[in-house]
This record gives structure tokens, C-alpha cells and sequence, in this order.
């Protein structure tokens, strides 16, 4: 049982290890936002580049201080009302820092009973980005 | 003691949960492979629609039967050279399923032990295929 056990945590283990493997490798700009407490639980370098921040200063971040809703209304309320009845939708905010007007596709899901979500961020310019990573 | 590996374990699945939705909402198509067996160890939606092939149909199969080496060497043995000495290279393979010439993203990590590749998928008519994503 204790080896099996074992087994079991390395395998966990090294999700882990692809996890980060996929957040930093890729050129998508990405954070995961804890929708109980409202904060950024983490967030890649395509994301802090984007919103020209370090990646540091993102992490344990409130929604609210970096983005804001192209509503009006509080974009924290506004995902979490959006989570009640769907998986996935793209949802336009600003950011804070940079002024820029952004489409947000979000996907909500559960973790160790957390409701979490994760945003792929793509500003409106992105084929233009595109094209300067890719030359 | 006990409330501390349990509140451990709890990170860690949150971080396999983690895992799942980054390889499913992405829009990349995503392999890992196991560099010791040369087994497709994972592979995302997006990977199996550009290999036209089921997901669970690529997960297990060896690497050298779903990809060409464009030099003519042993695909396995080229990757596994090439982890030697970095961290990331784009390498050009084909598809044996599809006959299409892939610029694969390559990037090589350690997981609890085992030599692991990421390979990010990307043909060269991506920029059309995108644009129809896009629409």
C-alpha cells in the first residue's frame, strides 16, 4: 500500500512539473483566477508581457485591480454570475494597467473543490502580435 | 503532520486539474512523449484533429510510428540527441497518418525522474488554419 501510495504522489508529482511545462512554454497569454477569493493564483510570462507587468507582481493580484469590465459593473460579480451557467465564453474587460481593451476567453471548471478559471487574454491587435513572434 | 500531506495532496490534484483544462482549452495542438520509451504520453484535442487521428488512439503509441524524421534518421534518436544539449529546438518532422511536414516546438524537461518532451504542433499552413479559427 505504501508503495502504491507513493506511486500515486509521484504521478501527481509530475503533473505538476507538465503544468508549468505548459503555462511557460507557451506564447498564449494565460492566468488562472481562485473565484472564491477573487485573486490571480497564477499567470504565465505571454500574460505578464501582455499586460506589461511582472509576472511576480500578478500573482495573488485581485481580478478587479488589473481588469475591469467593459459593463461597468464589477468584473469579479460578472464572472462569477457567468460561471453559474456556463463552461466557456469569451468575455471583453480592460486592463488596468495598460489600457488595453481585451478579449478574455474564459473556461470555468473545479480543482480540489476550488472553483477556479482560467483566461487565454488576446487583445484585439493579436494577428499583428502574431506575426512579429512568429518573424 | 497528517493535515499538512493531506492539504499537499489537495495542491497536487488541484495542479492535475490544472493540467487537464490548459491541454483542453488550448487551441495549440500538444503532445508529451516520454524520451526512455518514446511513448505519447498525452495529447490534446487540437493534436489529434491536426494528426487526424482519435486522442485516445495517439496516447501510447510510439512516437516513431506516428512521426518522420525529415533527415531520414530515427525520429527518437534525433529528439534524444538533441535533449542532450537543450532546452528547446523547433524540429521539422512529418505525420505518417497525414503526410504533412510539421514544425514541431520542442521543449525538453525533467518530471519526478523521467526525461519528458513537450512538443508543440504546427504546420506551415497554421496562419491559414488560425484565420478560419478566428472566423
Amino acid at each position: 500500500v505504501h508503495l502504491e501510495l507513493e506511486r500515486d504522489y509521484e504521478r501527481h508529482r509530475q503533473y505538476d512539473a507538465r503544468y508549468r511545462v505548459l503555462m511557460d512554454s507557451s506564447t498564449e497569454p494565460m492566468i488562472f483566477v481562485d473565484l472564491a477569493t477573487g485573486n490571480i493564483i497564477d499567470a504565465n510570462r505571454s500574460a505578464a508581457e501582455a499586460l506589461e507587468a511582472d509576472r511576480d507582481s500578478l500573482i495573488g493580484k485581485a481580478l478587479t485591480q488589473e481588469f475591469e469590465s467593459r459593463s461597468g459593473d464589477n468584473i469579479l460579480d460578472e464572472v462569477n454570475a457567468i460561471s453559474r451557467s456556463e463552461v466557456r465564453r469569451v468575455i471583453e474587460m480592460s486592463s488596468r494597467r495598460t489600457q488595453k481593451h481585451l478579449f478574455v476567453a474564459t473556461t470555468f471548471f473545479r480543482a480540489s473543490g476550488e472553483r477556479l478559471m482560467l483566461c487565454h487574454l488576446q487583445s484585439s491587435d493579436k494577428d499583428a502580435r502574431q506575426q512579429h513572434t512568429l518573424a
